[in-house]
C-alpha cells in the first residue's frame, strides 16, 4: 500500500527515522543504561523494536502498559514508574509475577501498603528532586524502604524524575542542575540501598553519569518540543491529513485536535503556519501547491498524547506503508 | 456499584444534570429545532436520550461517527457536517442509504464531485460565515448548488458555523453579530434553495432566528468553557481521579491529560487550584482533606477532546453508578 492510500487523520512512523533514533540512543545508552519509556509510544511493536536494539526493561506509566507489555512477552524487567493504590489494578499486576519481574514506585505508606496487599514483590522508592509531583523528600526515602522492607517487599533502589529540568535553554546550566538534582537522588539511594538509580527523559539522556539507568521515551519517534534542543534524533512521528477545503487565505485539513496532543500547542506543517485546531479541523496558511485532496504531515507538538489519541499508527518506508502497528497500550 | 468502585481515570456522567439539561435544551429548541452534535459526546447511547427528548435528526462530524449512528439505529436524518474526500470512506456512507437519511456538507466542486461519485444523494452548501474553516463565500453558494443539482444530487439548503462567534463576552454585542453572519447564511439559502438552514452551537443555541436548526452538541454534558457563560445548563460530566501523592502544598491526582482535552487549559477542580498536568497525572493544590486514596472530581475545560479520550462513560445518579455507555462514535 502507499501511503496516499490511507484514511486519514493517519498516525504514521517513518521506520527509517525511528531506526536512526533507536540505533543512535543505543550507542550512548546500550542494554540496560536505558529503561525505554513507552508511554511515549504504548506500542508494543515499537517496545519489541527498541528490545531489538538491546535494551530488556521498559518503564511504564499505567498498569495497563504493564499489563500489555506482559502479554507481548516484553516483561524481562518492567517498572511501573507512578504510584498506584488501585487495588484491582495491583492484583491484576500481582497475578503475571510469574510471567514478568514487575517493579512499583511507591513514596508514602499507603502506597507501600497497597503494593504489599496486593502480593506485589518489588518497589522503588520514589523521590522528589525538584519537579512538583509524585516522589516522597531525600531524607524520607530510608524509612520508606525500611517500611516496605518490613512489609515483605524487595526494595530494588530509587527513581526520580527531573521534568523540571527538560527544556532548559542554556545546557551548560541544564547540566549543573541535573547533577544537582541526581544529587539528591545518589543521597536516597544511599539511604534506600538497592542497585537502581533511575530517571532521566529524552532532553537529559546525556547528561547523566550519576544513575544506573535512564527512562528516556520521547526519542524514539520525536515532537517539536524536543526537536530543536539539538538532539541527534530525527522526527519519525507524523499525523498524516487530508486538505478537505481551501480559499484564497486559508486551507484546511482533517487533522483536528482529536488527532494531536495539544498541551504543549499547536502542531506545525512544514513551510506553514497553522493558525489553529478545532475538534477535526486545522486550519493553515497554504501554499501554491495545496488542493483540495492534497496530503499534509503535521508533526505533532508531544508526541505521548498525540500517539494516545489513535489506535493504530501506519509504519512507513519512504513513501510505502510496511506494516502497521496497533497502539495497544492506550487506556488505564 | 458505588462510584467510589470505578477504577481511574474513569469519565463519569451525572444522569440528572444530563436530563436537566436534555429537558432544558428541548424545551427552548423543540424536535427538529435542535440537531444534536455527536462530536461532543460520540456516544449512541447519550444520542438515544437526546431522541428521547425529541430529537431525531442528529449532526455528525466524522464518517464514523454517521456509520455508528446508522448502526445504532439513530439514523432517521445524519447530517455529516463536514466536507470528505476520502472515496472508500464516503462509499461506506452511501451503502448505508436504504437505511438511513445522510446528508453531507460540501463547499466546493472537488468535495461535491467526491460525493457525487461515491453515490451519496443528499448534500448541504457549507457557507463561510466569518469562521476561518470550512465553507465557501455566500456569492458562491448558488453556483455550488447548481453543480451539486447538474450531479445529481439533492441540495437540501445551506449550513455555516459561527464558531469565531463563540464566548463573546457582550451577550449583546454576541446577538448583534450572530444575526449578522446569519444574515450571509440566508442569502446563501435564497440563493441556494432548499429547506434546511443549520448553524449554531451551546454558546448561540438561543440566539437563533433566522435558521431552521441548531447544532448545539455540548450543552448535553458542558465544560467549564461554556460553564461560566450564564447558560442554564448544568455541569453533567467530569473526569474522576484518585489521589496519588500529597505533600505539605501539593498533591497529584493521577487523572493526566491523556485523560483530558487540554486545548482550553487546564481542567478544574471546585475549590482547589490545578497547577499543571502531565501525561498520567495533575497537580493541585490539597486541603486538609485531600489524603492519599481519596476521589478527586476533575472539570473538563472543553469537553469534546475530553470524552473522545475515554472508551467508555459510567453513568451515575449520585453515588451509585446506574449505567455503562460505550464512547462508540471514536476515531474517524
Amino acid at each position: 500500500m502507499n501511503i496516499s492510500e490511507l484514511s486519514t487523520p493517519a498516525l504514521v512512523i517513518d521506520v527509517d527515522a525511528l531506526e536512526h533514533n533507536l540505533t543512535t540512543m543505543a550507542a550512548v545508552l546500550p542494554g540496560s543504561r536505558l529503561r525505554p519509556h513507552v508511554k511515549a509510544h504504548k506500542c508494543t511493536s515499537l517496545a519489541r523494536a527498541q528490545r531489538t536494539h538491546g535494551h530488556r526493561a521498559f518503564t511504564c506509566a499505567t498498569p495497563r502498559e504493564v499489563i500489555g507489555m506482559v502479554t507481548a512477552g516484553l516483561g524481562d524487567d518492567l517498572l511501573l514508574a507512578n504510584e498506584v493504590v488501585d487495588p484491582a489494578r495491583l492484583a491484576a499486576l500481582a497475578t503475571l509475577q510469574d510471567q514478568a519481574v514487575i517493579t512499583i514506585a511507591v513514596d508514602s505508606l499507603q502506597t507501600i501498603d497497597s503494593a504489599a496487599t496486593a502480593g506485589l514483590r518489588y518497589v522503588l522508592i520514589d523521590v522528589n528532586v525538584g519537579l512538583p509531583r509524585c516522589g516522597c523528600t531525600p531524607s524520607d526515602a530510608g524509612h520508606l524502604a525500611d517500611y516496605a522492607r518490613g512489609r515483605g517487599l524487595a526494595v530494588r533502589g530509587v527513581m526520580g524524575y527531573e521534568g523540571h529540568l527538560m527544556s532548559i535553554p542554556d545546557r551548560a546550566e541544564q547540566r549543573i542542575r541535573v547533577a544537582a538534582a541526581m544529587d539528591k537522588l545518589v543521597v536516597a539511594s544511599l539511604l534506600v540501598g538497592g542497585e537502581i538509580i533511575s530517571a532521566g527523559g529524552t532532553d537529559t539522556y546525556d547528561l547523566h553519569d550519576q544513575v544506573t539507568e535512564v527512562q528516556a521515551g520521547s526519542y524514539a519517534l520525536m515532537d517539536t518540543h524536543y526537536g530543536d534542543r539539538g538532539h541527534p534524533f530525527q522526527q519519525a512521528c507524523f499525523v498524516l491529513g487530508t486538505v478537505i477545503s481551501v480559499n484564497g487565505t486559508f486551507a484546511v485539513a482533517d487533522a483536528g485536535l482529536k488527532s494531536q496532543g495539544m498541551d504543549h500547542g499547536n502542531p506545525s506543517i512544514e513551510a506553514a503556519t497553522v493558525h489553529f485546531l478545532s475538534d477535526e479541523h486545522l486550519t493553515f496558511t497554504p501554499d501554491a501547491r495545496t488542493a483540495v485532496g492534497a496530503r499534509v504531515k503535521v508533526i505533532p507538538a508531544h508526541i505521548d498524547p498525540t500517539v494516545a489519541m489513535h489506535d493504530v499508527a501506519w509504519v512507513v518506508h519512504g513513501d510505502d506503508v510496511v506494516d502497521r502497528w496497533p497502539i495497544d497500550l492506550r487506556g488505564w
